[in-house]
């Protein structure tokens, strides 16, 4: 599998390009509207199809590329099952498994940054978390229906269920980190580690934190899979 | 072998850690200043003992950690041979190889960037090329005894002489990407196809770029291997 990530550095968001190197098929996870040209300039280099267009949830932080790549590449637009996404094409639940080729993506249902999250466990090696997990912290829970005691039974019951040796690989990073790991998290994320379910509540709850800036915008537009102008 | 990739967002430097996970000793390639805490504060939770701070040059867009890792730490530092830095432990010529337990780095020369400058082949399927090579570009060759021809020789003999499948980790990227390959590059990137060794020098002498905001007091400070305040 050919795996490469990729940094927008304006909102620090990670996207994540996963292909068949036999097939030539790829996948993107969580593409950002800007960036898509330099997306689409790499899978044209590698020689590389899109087959979908993944979302963790509906981002309030910049607007997906999504519909641009529908549009550019006829991929399919994949988000979790209950995102208010009208242009999705399918959507995913969680247990279920999303094939292409070589690469085998399982979707963990892993709410409470928004009501709708996955995160998507790659090849049983390496897992995506979105934004209900990054390295050493994890996402805001204070809008779009975070809900913070949510979040922490996805982190702790579900993402810290996976074997220690899981690659993390975050929605986001604003320090410079790039990857981490389960084990690293389950013992050095200072958001889960020495808290309970309440106690990480009330610390969520403190944090009070400014709007995304892009909040107004970027929902809107990520209902529609990140289509300004007109509704699919 | 752990490896990880760290990145310095204000000046987009890439900084690389690695070690073995059975002796739990450490490399930092290309440590920036304003990150060591962050890199020390990684080291202690890995529980890694930091052996070497090695540099690929002497940087002009960044100070170096390399002295405030010394003093913390108390590993070596070791730079190019020919590298004014007169703080070096040691220094590492081209062909020389650095052992730590399971990590094997092979010095590459790459001068052309700087007059001194090396690649590091790390375990044999991965180069760190500094700024020699970037992911789609290259350091750039007007300052610091750089010479475009001596870098096209440089990248065209010496690195691309490597596999393809070797993986590239730049010592900086401004656009979001973060690995590359050696047969990508030989195909894709647009400083050196098409062009032969007089069209090259004759492109890096049309760029015509800014001087790196920083390089009065970097170059001076990385001499001394980033002390700002006194010579060893």
């Amino acid at each position: 599998m050919l795996f490469k990530q990729l940094f927008d550095r304006e909102t620090s968001t990670y996207t994540y390009l996963l292909a068949d190197q036999q097939t030539q098929e790829a996948i993107l996870v969580d593409p950002v509207l800007e960036q898509v040209e330099r997306d689409l300039k790499l899978l044209t280099e590698l020689g590389l199809s899109l087959r979908y267009s993944l979302e963790t949830h509906i981002h309030a932080d910049h607007v997906t590329g999504t519909a641009k790549l529908l549009e550019m590449t006829g991929c399919l637009g994949i988000v979790p099952d209950k995102a208010k996404a009208s242009c999705a094409d399918q959507h995913i639940k969680d247990g279920e498994i999303l094939k292409l080729a070589s690469i085998t993506i399982k979707a963990i249902a892993t709410p409470g940054h928004t009501d709708s999250h996955n995160a998507y466990l790659v090849n049983q090696d390496r897992v995506l978390t979105g934004d209900a997990l990054f390295i050493r912290g994890c996402g805001r829970t204070d809008f779009q229906s975070g809900d913070a005691g949510i979040l922490f039974d996805s982190v702790t019951q579900r993402l810290f269920s996976l074997p220690d040796d899981t690659l993390v690989y975050p929605g986001h990073d604003y320090r410079g980190h790039t990857v981490s790991t389960i084990g690293e998290e389950k013992r050095w994320n200072p958001r889960f580690v020495g808290r309970d379910r309440s106690n990480f509540i009330e610390f969520m709850a403190s944090l009070d934190l400014p709007e995304p800036k892009k909040i107004m915008e970027a929902v809107p537009a990520n209902e529609r899979c990140g289509n300004l102008l007109f509704t699919r």
